[in-house]
């Protein structure tokens, strides 16, 4: 049997298997992370992503029941480890963490390209693992900004004057749409945009 | 010969044939914007589009040499078209033409979903005409949008203490990043995050 044969809950096997095939699927996701990191999504077939991190696609379509599920979890892993490494100060503004992720984004320009085939992917029909990924992650983005909003206002760091649905929406988009035109064009100014709206924003 | 063969520039045929090779290219466009606008971009291969508007797969490659070449005739064909039918006002402010596009794209949702494909796929190697379309287009757009600030600052309808150029790259983000929102979850407030960055921008 393989080193990567399939070894998870599926197989019905005893607890340390099961431990075990945790902990490879955790394996692969590094090592996809890193594969993703340095060249996106672009003609990435499970088969061709197997050969690359160096397991058989039996293994890795054992975990991961599509590309796209691949996808989702390479990207989702991805994010909870730069916000594990870089978490943000419970009273750091909208802006800010919208900022602070750009920075961060510039140097892993792999991942940004996989997020944006991602939600593109989500806006079609047919790809589910895709369209919940992006649904849930936008609801959750919008929830943790709303609660900052209100935080801000309250301490006056922010207008009075402005629904936080509202501003939580607009940062998110505003972040996302930025660092589009400069991932095409490194001209846009991007940190310039987001502190004119960190400036507007402003009591 | 079949009706829809070949029959453009390449061909080197006298001028009435060119311009019949023209008519005919458009003729195919006209019906793939009706395709894609119902459908979006998903799992149409150039083969099933031209299954689906009824030409020979020969006459499509002729007319369009890859898949990605005719997503992107499709989507400026479409986008012209619009901007005919519904042109803008000299005098329009940035939002404004922001929020009359959202307003207009809410009834395309197929040419939403094939424009956010363009620029998912503009930003990984490997798709030189998405890439040029997203690039070209985004410049575009901002060189349009920094006049339209120049001219309302001008007007005294904008603040003056905006860069116009931080000013039209932010508006074209927030523009697309809440229509993606909207896109995956029609609660969010769509219209009300952009007069809410039309009223910040507001002297």
């Amino acid at each position: 049997m393989p080193d990567d044969a399939p070894d998870g809950p599926a197989a019905g096997r005893p607890r340390g298997s099961y431990a075990k095939g945790l902990a490879r699927r955790q394996e692969i996701l590094d090592r996809a992370i890193e594969v993703f990191a340095r060249r996106g999504s672009e003609g990435t077939s499970l088969r061709s992503i197997a050969q690359e991190i160096g397991v058989s696609h039996a293994a890795l379509t054992h975990y991961f029941s599509s590309r796209e599920d691949l996808l989702v979890e390479v990207y989702k892993e991805a994010e909870r480890r730069g916000d594990s490494e870089h978490p943000h100060a419970d009273d750091a503004s909208p802006v800010e963490i919208m900022t602070a992720s750009a920075r961060h984004n510039h140097g892993v320009p792999g991942l940004v390209q996989l997020y944006s085939t991602l939600v593109a992917a989500a806006l079609e029909a047919g790809h589910p693992a895709a369209t919940a990924f992006a649904t849930d992650r936008f609801a959750a983005v919008r929830a943790d900004l709303v609660e900052r909003v209100l935080r801000d206002q309250a301490a006056g760091r922010m207008r009075e004057d402005v629904d936080p649905d509202a501003v939580a929406s607009l940062v998110i988009a505003a972040s996302d749409g930025l660092q589009t035109q400069w991932m095409l064009d490194e001209s846009v100014p991007q940190s310039e945009a987001l502190e004119l709206l960190a400036r507007l924003l402003a009591p």
